[in-house]
Parts: C-alpha cells; structure tokens; sequence
C-alpha cells in the first residue's frame, strides 16, 4: 500500500488532517473509506475515533477529539458506511464531541450531516462546517469542449466497482515517483476523501456532467498529468451516460483500462455480459476521440485480488500477450506495473 | 401543423387547458413555446393572455384569467422566455391576477416561479400551485436495465436544436392517425408542456439519467408505441452523456436520426464538425444495442426549412438515395412521410 499521494492544488480543498471515526461498526467490509484513508492518505490521518461497542480498527493510534485537535486534526472524517446510509443516534454525541472539540466534521452517506438537526445546531453555535463530499460544487459550468493544456490519465472499466480508484491512485503515485509533476483526481467520494478535493460526478445534473469533469482537470504545465479516477462503464446499463460525460470532460490523452479477472456479469445486472477488454478499449477510443483525437490506451490494469500468485501471473501474462500491450496489477506492484507507467508517458522500455 | 398530440396517461399529468401567457414580449422568437403548444396542444390551449405592451399573439382569443377560468381552464403556463430566463416585475400582477382566478401557474424558465416570494405567498394564501416542469420528479430510481414491454421510437439527432422534438411529434401524430396506440413522451420542457407530462432529462442527477428515462416510457402492451423526444446528440461535446443515458433507458426498437440539412458544426461549438448521418446511425446502434440488440435505424427526419422546395426534395430525395432508407422532412408531409413511418412500423410499402 501507498502512503503519499499528490494533492490537487487547483481546487478548494477538504481540511486536514483528518481523525477517522468508525462509529459502532463490527463489520470490516463497511469500513473501507477508513481503510482507504489510511493506505492511501496515511500521512494526513492522524488517529481514530469511535464508539465504545466498534470492532474495527484502522490500526492507527486511538485519539478524542481534543488529543486530536491538539495534534493538530482540522477535520473528523465518517470513515464508515453502514448499508442504509443512515446515522445513528449512538453515534450523535461523539460527532457533537469532535465539534466541541473544534473540528469540523466530513460525511459522504447518504444521510447528510446537517440533516440532523442536533449536529446542525451544535455546528452553527460553534463556528465549524458540516461537510458533505456528495455535494456536487455549485455553478458547475456546461462543458465548452475547448482543448486544455497538460496531459491526462482517465482509468477506464469493463464495470463498476473493480478497481478504477485503486489504479489511479497507484498510477499518480508512481508518476510522482518517476518525478512527475502528478495530481491524482477524485471522482467519487473516497476518492474525494482521500485527494482532499474533487467533484462527485455521480451526484452532478447530467447536463453540467461533463462541465463538471472539464473543472476537475483544469490547464495545467504542458509535462504535468492529471490521473483521473474513472467512474461507471461506457457498457453499464445505468450509468454508461455518467462515464461518457466523464471521458468527454477528461480529454484524456492515454487510458488505461481496468477490469477484474474472471468478472463476467455486470455486478448487479446478471442479465448482462460484461463487454471484453477489446471491446472496452474500441469503444472508449472511439468515443473519447470525439474531445482528444490523440487519446490511445496505454495498457490494463488487471484486478487479481481473488488469484493466487501463479494464477495471477498467468492471467497477467496471458493478457499481456493477447493484447500486446502491458498488463499489470498495482496491487502486485513489480515490473510489469513499472512497464505500464511507462507506456502511460509514452515510453517504451522499462 | 398538427393539432392533436396523444398524451400519456402513466404520468401525473399537468393541469390543462391551459392559457398561454406571453407577459410583454415584443419579439416573436422569445414566443417559441406558445406557439409550439398553439401548433401541437391547440386543443388544450383556450386562449392568451398578455401585458399591454405584448407585441406578439398565437392568434387565439384573448382571456383574462377570470373568463379563461370560466372556459374551463386549469393553469396558465409561461409561453414565452427572455434572453437571462428571468421573470420581470411587470408580469407579477398578472400571474397573480391568475392565481386569484383559480389557476394554478406553469413555468419552465430558469428563475422558478416559487423563487419569487409575492407569487409563493399568494399561492399558498389561494390554495393554488406553482408548477415548475424544469424540476425533475423526487424518486427516480437508478436502471434496472430490465427489457420491458411494448415498442419504442426514440429520435436521434446529429445535434441539438435541430428538430428532434418536432420528428417526434409529428410520428406520434402519425402513428396516431394509423390507428397505432401511441403516445408521445416528453423529455424537455416544451414537450412537457405539450404532453402535458414528461421528465426533464437534462436536469436529473447524471446518476439517474438512465433511470428517468426508463420510468418514461413504462411497460405496456405489445402493440403499443411509445414515441420518444431525443436530447442532445452521443457526439456533442457537452451532452452527450445525457443522449447515452436516455438512449440506454428508452431501449428503442427503433431510432429515426434527425439532421438539418447544411449544417456542418456543432451549434455554438464551432471548433466540433458535426458527425455525418451514416456515423450517427452506427454510434447510436452500437451503443443502443447494449440494452436492446434488435435496435434499428427506420430513417432519417430532414429538417429542410431553409430551403426552397425544389432543394429540400433534390436533398430528401439525394439523401435517400445514399442511405437507402426513408427520409422525411416531417413539415413538408407527403408521401416520404408515410414511408418513414411504414418503415418505423416495420413494413416495406405505403
């Protein structure tokens, strides 16, 4: 796992850093945003906070909210996710803590913060912000279609929820280590979390979508690169609109294209086969030539999370060979990744 | 022009008749929505209603909201839009004055009427509405991507404000005077206003674009057709996620693409060539494929305003010829008309 990565600093960002709270949550699964936090943002996460009844630890050291505060934390951040998207009561008092306690308080369920209005309250007799990253920016532009300058990565998926944030988030910090001037672009809400900025593409009125994308990745250095998390699948029944306004509005120069070994069905929509790779990279090229003509696809970022080590290796090999291009997996790491970088900036060897 | 349009009957529907309100424009082009609810809703419009310094009639009776009233009407909707979407100062009194005659007020612009505290105040005090149909329903779900029953038409565009609303108005008339069970679903607000319902796709989370526009076009009987207002264009810089989504949840049976004849870039992006007419078929085929694979192109609606008869039937005819389908300028009628709907129905002579 990672731990520094580039910061956006063309859009407002969230205040840091944070304390991560996991409320009373004794499921792992629903803690990935702390999770995530932690790996990928370690160095502005400075402790956890929780309920006393939680059975799911960051690992990192456990702090109230003043310790944290005087550490030097702007902001607690709901680093949980319980599947209603709601906010218990038992968590109230301990939000209102960390208010007391001078931070401000950052949410992306889908109850919002200042829906309870006790925290509301509590908030505005204080002089602290209830934050909430599924708020789309207001006076989001429509988009102009007008080139910009710099260079731009959008990771690309046969379907949802594979592994696009992880691969940009590995990618932008294995430009930085090649001594790219790289920031990592947020798209959705852990993302957001994590890059302390961003837009939440899914929450934008479809017709400012790709304005809102356009914002996201502004002019920059003609050597600096944006590397944009990608969103939804140009083949998702539901959300193929979101992914098309969203490679619009990116102009991306290189894609890399991201996909889980041995996933089949669209998660969700078993009625639906998930396209292939190919046909994945034909229809992103296609449709992304429409606002970079110059748009080519760099290689895969192959998703082997469930394989053993031989298994992912043959996988990898194995589709490095039908496509000739390079296959790897962040996750993995090795050459095969550093290979990949490479051909993202236009280089051959490794 | 055409006089009766079929209306839906899922959808809650807005109140009608109506009495078109044209406040104190002087310019016939601001108009464009009273004169299109005049051509295609002539029959749910009782009359107009204007200040006295209007310089711009549909050429119905004038009806002070009382008489309107007492004619039967239920709502008087803005007809008109001025450049900054404003409503002025000197409309206010009128609207009111109908509000106090029994009619609830319909408007589209983009100030909303309930953003103006006189009309929200005197709503509330009479028990009548302030219906703004660039509001988009509460509870859109997001797509299920689930085939449903009966038939689709959805028109296509090359670009925007080409005359997709108009191809679909006219086709549902005509399926309508076949003898087809037919309705017209509205996708933008002027369609609305005339369908009388409908959802604003452009003004709906990018999330649930898709969704809107299956819960536009519902299951029904086999042989029952809903005829679908396109938005945008798949290649437009701006919208084309909008167009994907709604393209996806419609699952059209059939697409007919809808082009003005001369136009060679996209409007207002003069920097983007405006796709040709064979690829917007085939892009709007491959991707609508995704959620009906039997989609297909029964033909081309010419738009050949800005020209002569004699050109627009050399450029209907030399474009029938190339493509070797039927194509249709819905304004000039005849017989290429009755073909492109033979052909939309699926059969091969007039």
């Amino acid at each position: 796992m990672q731990t520094a990565i580039p910061m956006p600093h063309e859009t407002e960002a969230l205040p840091q850093p944070y304390l991560l709270f996991l409320g009373d949550t004794v499921e792992p699964s629903y803690a990935k945003t702390a999770f995530g936090l932690r790996d990928w943002a370690r160095d502005r996460c400075l402790g956890e906070f929780a309920c006393e009844t939680a059975r799911v630890s960051t690992g990192l050291p456990f702090l109230a909210p003043v310790q944290a505060r005087q550490a030097g934390a702007r902001a607690m951040v709901i680093g949980v996710a319980n599947p209603g998207g709601h906010i218990p009561a038992a968590w109230i008092p301990l939000l209102v803590q960390a208010l007391e306690a001078g931070l401000d308080l950052i949410g992306g369920m889908h109850m919002r913060l200042s829906d309870i209005e006790l925290l509301r309250n509590a908030a505005r007799a204080l002089g602290r912000r209830l934050i909430d990253v599924r708020e789309p920016p207001l006076n989001i532009p429509v988009a102009s279609g007008a080139k910009r300058t710099g260079k731009r990565l959008l990771t690309v998926g046969t379907d949802c929820a594979l592994g696009k944030k992880y691969a940009a988030l590995a990618l932008a910090h294995a430009f930085q280590q090649r001594g790219v001037d790289v920031d990592f672009r947020a798209t959705g809400q852990t993302g957001i979390l994590i890059a302390g900025a961003g837009v939440p593409m899914d929450a934008v009125v479809a017709d400012f979508a790709a304005g809102a994308a356009e914002t996201l990745s502004p002019d920059a250095d003609p050597s600096h690169w944006d590397v944009i998390e990608g969103q939804g699948s140009l083949s998702h029944p539901a959300y193929a609109g979101v992914s098309l306004a969203l490679l619009h509005g990116s102009q991306p120069d290189v894609i890399v294209v991201c996909h889980e070994q041995g996933r089949e069905r669209v998660l969700g929509y078993e009625h639906y086969a998930l396209p292939s790779i190919e046909e994945t990279i034909g229809l992103a090229l296609t449709l992304g030539a429409r606002t970079n003509p110059a748009i080519r696809c760099a290689g895969i970022s192959l998703n082997t999370g469930a394989l053993d080590p031989e298994a992912a290796r043959a996988a990898i090999d194995g589709l490095a060979d039908r496509l000739g291009m390079p296959v790897a997996d962040p996750v993995r790491g090795g050459d095969a990744f550093k290979t990949l970088v490479n051909a993202c900036l236009g280089e051959q060897a490794g």
